[in-house]
């Protein structure tokens, strides 16, 4: 048995989570060697002023192509760290 | 940002602890769109016992052969599930 | 001192939530011996959308007669769990 | 589906852990409706001195007859809380 | 690293909310000699409704002069708490 | 009423978790404007391996003068976050 929590920004879309609680889900049987039947899993979601790195609120998720996270990378460029 | 707690029965060797945390940190950055320097990670470990699920305590982590968990499976086919 | 946190989707009456933190708070403290005093208790709410058992999305939750969880109880049924 | 965090002090026997569990599954079940097939708990314990209330960290737990919480409810006491 | 979350009541200014990350980050980066680029915060806002202490649903976050919580307040004296 | 849960590693003496609850209290307290009386603060220790920063595990929490993260500034240098 294996509880899983996931608190990101809020903001994507139903498919992203679909496809994020299948990855977590198989990821962590896989690994752990439990069947899938005891994965319980349970995402939270927030506005991203909410989240805080380094002391810097996180900027709202906005979709790039593909998904990507736009605004947050920005931070992070800004930071220096990507 | 993605904040991820994984809590999981305790018993599985550093190189399971190691593609756990690889695997999490990876599908949640490729599905949410975000770098992999905004994933963080914690993983906690308990005894089996302090696992309950549908009101029974989980039975210890065993590792079986590529690391299955032997006695979690054999209580989830006793119970019916798999 | 204990700290209760209770994940479980969105659709509970105030009656219902109101039972719920009293029967966590009196059992809390019955067996672990505590004052009610000491009983701190948070309740989240989400979409079901965003509860995976298994791997499956959870059902939303519809009250059925008595508070009776329809859709939930109907997915762990074609799963052949209950 | 509902997922139960309880954060307790160490130093519950077996049978207090035994109890706790099914009390809080039973409790939640009946409440929200939801079958206990879809109860997940996990009790994590800790050094009372890891839990602060009101800016106190609180003492550890000593087992009185019945299992009463003999130095939390001291320090209750000598704060007027009961 | 330490990651810390923060539930609390809903009703608090974006500026509350900037100095509350600023002031937890700065604490225990202080505290734990860890840099300040290791911190993780996430707050969690709910109803009032959601948090119980000693048994009681807590009163919805009032701002009062300073941002004082007024019904928090008077709920606590009430239990002869302060 | 707040909870205030903190993940950190493990390692710290009991004097700098004294400061950290007195500090996390205080700081909560000052800013929400609710009493110290309804601040609850839970700490977790876990092993710096359980800890997983931007997909690298991180050292383990080994004092410096003034109590310093020496391995896990080490760790951000190399990474050039610091």
């Amino acid at each position: 048995m294996a509880i899983i929590q996931c608190d990101i920004r809020r903001g994507r879309s139903d498919d992203q989570k679909r496809k994020l609680a299948a990855g977590l889900t198989a990821v962590v049987s896989e690994i752990t060697g439990e069947s899938i039947e005891s994965m319980f899993l349970v995402i939270r979601e927030m506005p991203g002023f909410n989240f805080v790195d380094a002391g810097e609120h996180v900027a709202e998720y906005v979709a790039g192509p593909d998904g990507t996270d736009v605004a947050g990378s920005a931070q992070l460029h800004a930071r220096g760290i990507i």
